[in-house]
């Protein structure tokens, strides 16, 4: 594979993409901040996927459209078009569109030097701006493909999204499955993330009869049982191989002070990088919250009700990996030690984890730079080594859509 | 005291009065529906006592004014006018304004034949019926009273109200300390709440560091923290000589659903009829809150942060009793026996809480009728004996202002 990396380095076609790239840096960091300007909810990235569909038009990509979810699609084919009738899976490089700012959230960016600062401006801005820098490059070289490729932008990634346009993307109906699918999240340049974390999200409720705090105690409280419940997750053992997890990230319940609520619930996030914990630990919290339950129930003044829970999945993220010696994830190690930075093999939640699942090879990998305070309001994005970021995804596509 | 029971029950003008109060059954009834139609959650009852002030004003109590707390105040005097220079303190009859239903819930009056249905539509619109029923008898049928009766309506009862408004009645300056304190609280005709309920109300919060729920998990998680401590309480020895109670009433926390909160709360309801007991509850309560912060902090990943715990006093009732044998009491049983029901003696946390930790005598009694459901969107009140509660509120309050 490092031999593969090797000859496409010194591909004439190859390296004036990366040309192209190095000398459009400023252009890229000005599109970054462009993309990162403009809101994208989770659910909401309409306005910013029609700026990205103009984008891949621009640059010179086929067949651009927006799917049903919201996804925007651009091909680049053999010889740089894409043709009827051709055979073998595409290779899919994608990024998210959304990010986990409210429509509430001033996304204006600001720059300082070689810095952004603003609310996404690296998750995902920055995976956005680098998925049209390897476009375009790739377009201006006239690189030659064997296999088509579709440069994605995806909506839903975030949270309460739930891999929705990358789901969408590779569940509905295809000629052929993708040859390879690469992410790009985020900044970064060590990282080659080919294990996917899977995640299951959980909002549990508890009913019961409620009551005056004084008059009716000792009905099944669900706000105890939310506490039952918590507390017996809280005394999980922990596991480490594979890391597995379970945290109580949400809770709620109660309307007065002399009142014993009707409903109390709890936000579950459970995740393991292996599908057989994460199933395994699913069964474990069930049991917890059945038995949360009952202890509740069985302290309960007698003859009255019962309590009732209800569990509801919020979030269904599947594990599973992308196995160290398959040839994409050679490729990224092969293309970071190429561009002389040792690859640290990691696990994440991504939109890789879609095609982990169905079987497709996939990766996920930071577009360059570096950034801080992701999720947060003070998120910031450097522009140091980011043309070399850009560069990796080229050398990956490019190993994938067999150049040369 | 069965003695004067009668003979009130056979003075003329107690007679008038009793007929007007059986006349005007349906009167009050239609009065009972719209106070309870009018918003009134604690600490917004504005638009409610302006209502009552309204028909205090038109009953024709003297010198009707709402004081700087919120409350409504109208004055009965010797021979039906409150004159310069009376000596004695005055007898309090008093209702509160305020329901547990915040803004948000819709307080519309559904009628079906003599049942209403609505929240709050006995604790406590019965109350205030019941209170400008009083008076309009005792005005319509000029009741000669010795004693002043103050007609009040207090605001800031329930909950976080932590009896305000009785407490600005009470404690502000008054010339002369009142004689005798009757509370008029929702439904019913057996009880005679002479014990006050004391309570005390925390709100307990966790803060810890927070973080990514994969990537942090394992730090001290504030959510633990509040499920841990509720666990703790939920399983408090019950104790029912004197019963001594401690309800979770609400709890929250969190933000996303990938976050470990750095907050999280519950709100506790400690009560209980006998000081000492309440007292003893209070350390045992404090102690599970800090083991609950201690066993989560056993877990958290090594040189984390650890959690605190903050407790802050929300509300504070004290408890206490007026003797069965004082002349309040035994007038009440008297009047209930008159009326051929035997009475139950009881607790409960009321307005009187107030004055009886003053020193003052003060009893809390139903309004007559039937009700279900307190505190819940299902109340209901069926007008059953309605008027016989009022009767017996007559005869109480017309004993203490030494009527005859």
């Amino acid at each position: 594979m490092n031999d593969l990396i090797s000859r496409l380095l010194a591909h004439e076609r190859i390296r004036a993409a990366r040309h192209h790239i190095e000398r459009t840096d400023e252009v890229t960091l000005a599109r970054q901040a462009a993309l990162s300007a403009i809101p994208a909810p989770t659910g909401a990235e309409g306005r910013r996927a029609a700026h990205l569909a103009e984008l891949f038009r621009t640059i010179g990509l086929s067949d651009v459209s927006i799917d049903h979810a919201g996804n925007v699609h651009g091909w680049l084919g053999k010889n740089g078009r894409r043709e009827a009738g051709e055979v073998g899976g595409p290779v899919v490089l994608a990024a998210h569109l959304d990010t986990v700012f409210g429509a509430e959230v001033d996304v204006a960016v600001e720059r300082r030097g070689q810095r952004l600062e603003g609310p996404g401006i690296s998750d995902n801005a920055r995976g956005l701006a680098a998925l049209v820098a390897v476009a375009e490059a790739m377009v201006a070289a006239r690189v030659p493909v064997a296999r088509p490729i579709l440069f994605a932008a995806t909506v839903g990634e975030e949270g309460s999204g739930d891999l929705r346009g990358v789901k969408h993307l590779l569940n509905g109906k295809h000629d052929v499955t993708p040859a390879a699918f690469i992410a790009l999240d985020g900044a970064g340049l060590d990282r080659v993330i080919h294990r996917a974390l899977g995640s299951k999200r959980y909002h549990v409720t508890f009913r019961g009869p409620g009551g005056h705090s004084w008059a009716a105690f000792g009905v099944a409280n669900p706000a105890n049982a939310v506490g039952r419940a918590a507390a017996l997750l809280a005394d999980l053992p922990t596991q480490q191989a594979p890391r597995t997890t379970c945290a109580v990230v949400r809770l709620g319940g109660g309307t007065g002070l002399n009142s014993i609520p009707q409903e109390a619930w709890l936000d579950l996030d459970l995740r393991s990088e292996d599908p057989r914990a994460l199933a395994q630990l699913d069964v474990t919290v069930r049991a917890a919250l059945e038995r949360a339950a009952d202890d509740e129930n069985r302290r309960r003044t007698a003859g009255s009700p019962t309590l009732r829970v209800e569990v509801q999945l919020l979030g269904d993220r599947p594990s599973g990996m992308t196995p160290r010696a398959h040839p994409l994830v050679q490729a990224a190690v092969a293309a970071n030690r190429a561009l002389g930075r040792d690859a640290e093999l990691a696990s994440a939640s991504t939109d890789a984890n879609v095609p982990i699942a169905l079987g497709i090879p996939a990766i996920a990998l930071g577009a360059g730079g570096k950034a801080g305070d992701a999720h947060l309001a003070t998120e910031w994005y450097e522009n140091v080594e980011g043309a070399l970021g850009i560069i990796r995804a080229l050398l990956v596509t490019a190993a994938m859509a067999e150049v040369g």
